[in-house]
Formats: structure tokens, C-alpha cells, sequence
């Protein structure tokens, strides 16, 4: 297992980030407040380059890749935010990239992902191991693999947006009571919570995740790597990682207070909110930690909480339906 | 007619409402700019408290009332984004307010309105006059008109908008050649140039309206005030003032470089676009400067240009109506 990233490659990977990322504001609604009983303060990385956190991550990885890169490029594989994250970090830095993407991801991220010149081949989720594709193609290519979790620079990288938001609260004198974020393979909460918890050790960091698919909460529970019923479903595309990374799980056992887990049904209704209270766009798995403090899974009656919204690439078509109802 | 605001006065507003407003800020997308042919720069005001710009302006005219607002609060005519932010103003500097809307404004728009505590009095758009509504019970209240847009307290608080255009791209080394912006009773659009011709003067300013109510377009061109055909129908219910302000349209006169106009198609495209690329929620009427620029009403290949969109309180029926195409 590699080593943990510090809380100093996360103030370096800021640095490295910064000429290519938004930082993302807080976004504070007076209708969400009133839904949880709390004050909830939204890091919308919806709005960040690429339509989701992932490319914090790429980018850092990306960038300080050698001469290794130079003639294979990059390859990675991914259900489409670190798809698109990693193809355009590689476009900015000049590098070829191949995407192992599922034949079933949202059509806008694989557009997206093929928009930002990269090499797109599908697999199929229950069929194909896209673990053992990428290396293969890593090897036959000579391209560097870009683990879309498992790797202590992508950790870094997400660990930028937890960063943010400690240093923006304490410049407004917020005290932060907790934050919540989306749980896949576990990289933007591993990283979130490691800069939260060196910077606010007073405050309580939280996982969100979908039911069927709530792999790093069980692992919390038990103490150790629990995987997901391969047989389950999700709207929750983004949030499908077979079990929690073998790195981040050891850094999130440590840092994580515990795992809330939400419906499909509440993902959307959060959705819908904050399409109604913030006019932002979230895709289904960019909403579970909204929805999980929105629904009332953590008990925050008079708190400041600050909720991650991860990503925003959801088809058109999807989006209209959940509006409906 | 009063006397148009100053840069000074644009200043002494963003301290104002500095504690209560985002710094909203500025958004980009390879893919906008392929389809401009432009580097674009979205200023995105449905992040705004109240989700839409008005909020600025509203909050920097009540907080200026003094002891004749104490007893009979505030009144206010809107199509709806005005009255929001008129009722979040008051309702933070506790004063009551009454709002009188259009009896066809989307229901998002009287729903939030109510939600901040404001008394909504609804009215037909074609057979009432709401300006005489207004002023009456003004006087049978003695309650303060907050006017939408023909007033230099209204316009220096829309001006920040501009002054924060202007400070960001400064900061960023990024120079800027144009600002587009909607227009509807020009508040906005003045109050922005104020501010962009103060500190930038090298870049010029357009104003954006839709089909049938151009009247600022048509204004400009011909040198004095025009009325719209009151027969004229669109989607951008938040521009369908019946012609530019007295005061605003002297300030446009001297500070705007012309008027471009778009259909409600192009509004339509646009709003699906700012949902695809910048995962923005924008309303029909708030999206028309971006449209201007995306459907080339402005040549602008290879420049630089902010684009603000002003609002996205857009009820949930008729967005994904337009997300279908």
C-alpha cells in the first residue's frame, strides 16, 4: 500500500491546481436551511472544470508525471467524472489519453470525455474487469495508469476542496460543525476529510452514499474493507466502485466519524432542490450527501454543515424526468 | 429625472451588500468557447442570493431608508426577480413588504416571493397599470416604492456586478474586450457599464433583449426612448418592460456600445447549453446574453467577453420542457 498523503500534499496540490481550477464558492440557501434545521453551506463542484471535482485530482497526478508519460500518455479507467478529469488534465499537459469507460455510462460523459481528446473503449460492467483493461492497455501501450482513488497524489488533489472550504469558513468566522461528502472508491472524502480534520479538528466529516452501494459505511461499522453486492442498482452512476480503496480506507477508518446512507428517491429530491434553491445542476450521485442532510440522516438541528454537491453530468433527458417527479 | 450614480456610488454599494451577497464567479467552457469562437466568461447570477442579480439593488436602496420606511415598509411592481429581491431585502432589515406581480409570472417566482415574508398582489399584465398600483398603495400604506430599475440607489447596486467583472479579470491579468448583458428596464445594464467603462475603458458593453421587446436596441440606434408593442409575446418574462427607463436609457445612451437582439429559440439553445456545459440552472430571460453571443449577434472571434446571465428562477415544468428541445 503506498503512503497517505499529508496535509502538506494537499496545500502543494492547491498550488499546482490553481492556474487551471474554479475555486468553487459556498452556496447558502435560506429554503435548505429550513428543509434540515440547520445552516448548510453547498461546495458546488458541479460548476468546476469538467462539470465535477475529478479534475483536482487528475490534474495533480497528471502534472507531475516524468518522462514515463511522454510517449504512452495516460490511461485510466472510470464511469466518466475521472474520465473527463483525466482527459482534460492530459490535454492541457499535452499527453494522449485512453479511457476505459462503461457501455452503460451517462452518453454526456462519454461525449465529454471523447470532447477533451481522449481515446474512449467501453466495457461492460458486470462482464469485463476494467481494472485488469487498463493494465493491460497500460502495458501494451506504455501509458501511465491514473487509479481514479487508490493513489495518494488523486487523494491530494481531491483533498484541494476540503481545503477550500476550511479556509473559507474560518475567513467568513463560520464555525463548521461537519461536513458531508459523496463516498465512492473514497478519494475526494479521504482527501476532504484528512485537510478538514488538520485544519478544523473540531469538525465531524461524514460519507455519503447510495443504498445497495453503501460499501464504505458497512466498512466503517465493521472496521474492515466490505465489498457491494455486484447485482445491485443505483441512479448513483458515479458512486459504483466495487468496495472502498485499500488506501483510502485505511486513511478514511481513521478520519471519518461514520457513513450516512440515502435512497435513489432522495438523491433526486435532492436533485430537484437544488435545482429549485440553488439553480444548480447535480447528477444523482453528486446529490447523495445533500440528500442524506436534507432527508434528516445526520442529526444537525441548529449546526453548520457543509455539504458536497461532487458533480453535475447528467443527461438532458434523465435530468427532465427527475424534475417531473 | 435624478441624477445618474457615480463609480463612488457603485463602490459604497458593494460594501453594502457585501455581507449579504456572493461574489459570484466567472465561469468557463472549452466547449462554449469552441461554439463562440470566443474566450467567454460567465458571470452567474442565479448563484445570487434570491437567484437572480436583483438582490444587489435591492438590498443597496432599502438599507438607505431611513425612519420613512419604519411604519409601512416597502412596496414593489416586478415580474418577479425584482420582487424576490426586494422581499429577501426587507425581510433581513426587517421591514414588511408588498409586492405587486403579474398574475402570469412563473409560480417559482410568487412562491419564493411569499416564502421571504413579502404580501403578493397579483395584477393582469396588459389591462392594469402597475405603476398607478403601485403608488397607490404606496400611499394608502405609507409604504416606500422601491422602483425596479429607474432609480441611481437601484442602478450603483446593480453596478456591482460590473465592478466585480472588472476586479476579477484585472486580477487575473485577463483582458477584457466586451460585456454582454440582458436588458429589460435597463437597471442592470447601466449600472454594469458604469462600472466597466469606470474601470475598463477599453472595453465596450452590448445590451441583450429578445425579439419584440428590443426596445433598448431600438432605443440606442434611434436615439430616444421606445416603447415595445404591448402585443409582443416571449419566454423572457423577466424582460418585458414596456420601454427603458428614463434615467437608465440616459446612462445607456452615453455608456453602451449597442443592443443585440435574440429570438426565444436562441434563448431556448442557450439555456440548454449553460445546463450542458457550465451546469447552470438559467431562466429564459436571464440567458439572452449568452444567446446573443453564442448565435453570433456579436462578432467577437478571438476576443474576450463576459457574459452575464442574471437570473434562473424558471419553474420546473417549462425547463425541462426546454432541456427536450
Amino acid at each position: 500500500m503506498p503512503t497517505p498523503p499529508t496535509i502538506e500534499d494537499i496545500r502543494a496540490a492547491a498550488e499546482r491546481i490553481k492556474p487551471y481550477c474554479l475555486r468553487t464558492p459556498l452556496l447558502e440557501s435560506p429554503h435548505l436551511n429550513e428543509i434540515a434545521g440547520t445552516r448548510i453551506l453547498v461546495k458546488p463542484e458541479p460548476l468546476q472544470r469538467t462539470g465535477s471535482f475529478k479534475f483536482r485530482g487528475a490534474f495533480n497526478t497528471i502534472s507531475q508525471l516524468g518522462r514515463e508519460a511522454k510517449t504512452g500518455g495516460v490511461v485510466a479507467y472510470s464511469s466518466g467524472n475521472h474520465a473527463q478529469g483525466v482527459a482534460a488534465a492530459a490535454k492541457i499537459l499535452g499527453l494522449p489519453a485512453v479511457i476505459i469507460m462503461p457501455e452503460d455510462a451517462p452518453a454526456i460523459k462519454i461525449a465529454n470525455t471523447r470532447y477533451y481528446g481522449a481515446e474512449v473503449i467501453t466495457y461492460h460492467r458486470l462482464n469485463d474487469d476494467r481494472e485488469a483493461l487498463g493494465e493491460r492497455i497500460s502495458e501494451e501501450r506504455g501509458a501511465v495508469l491514473i487509479r481514479p482513488y487508490d493513489d495518494p497524489r488523486i487523494i491530494a488533489g481531491q483533498g484541494t476542496l476540503g481545503l477550500e472550504i476550511a479556509e473559507d469558513t474560518q475567513a467568513s468566522g463560520i464555525k463548521l460543525d461537519a461536513v458531508v461528502s459523496p463516498a465512492g472508491g473514497g478519494g475526494l472524502i479521504s482527501g476532504t476529510a484528512l485537510a478538514i480534520r488538520s485544519e478544523l479538528p473540531q469538525t465531524l466529516v461524514y460519507s455519503a452514499e447510495p443504498e445497495g452501494f453503501d460499501d464504505t459505511a458497512r466498512s466503517l461499522a465493521s472496521g474492515s474493507r466490505q465489498d457491494n453486492d455486484m447485482e445491485a442498482r443505483s441512479i448513483c452512476d458515479a458512486l459504483l466502485a466495487p468496495s472502498p480503496g485499500e488506501l483510502t480506507f485505511a486513511m478514511n477508518r481513521e478520519l471519518l466519524e461514520g457513513g450516512l446512507v440515502v435512497s435513489d428517491d432522495e438523491a433526486r429530491e435532492a436533485m430537484r432542490q437544488a435545482f429549485l434553491r440553488l439553480k444548480l445542476v447535480v447528477e444523482p450521485g453528486g446529490a447523495v450527501a445533500l440528500a442524506a442532510v436534507l432527508s434528516g440522516k445526520l442529526d444537525c438541528q441548529g449546526k453548520t454543515v457543509s455539504v458536497v454537491c461532487s458533480g453535475g453530468n447528467v443527461d438532458p433527458q434523465t435530468y427532465a424526468e427527475i424534475l417531473a417527479g
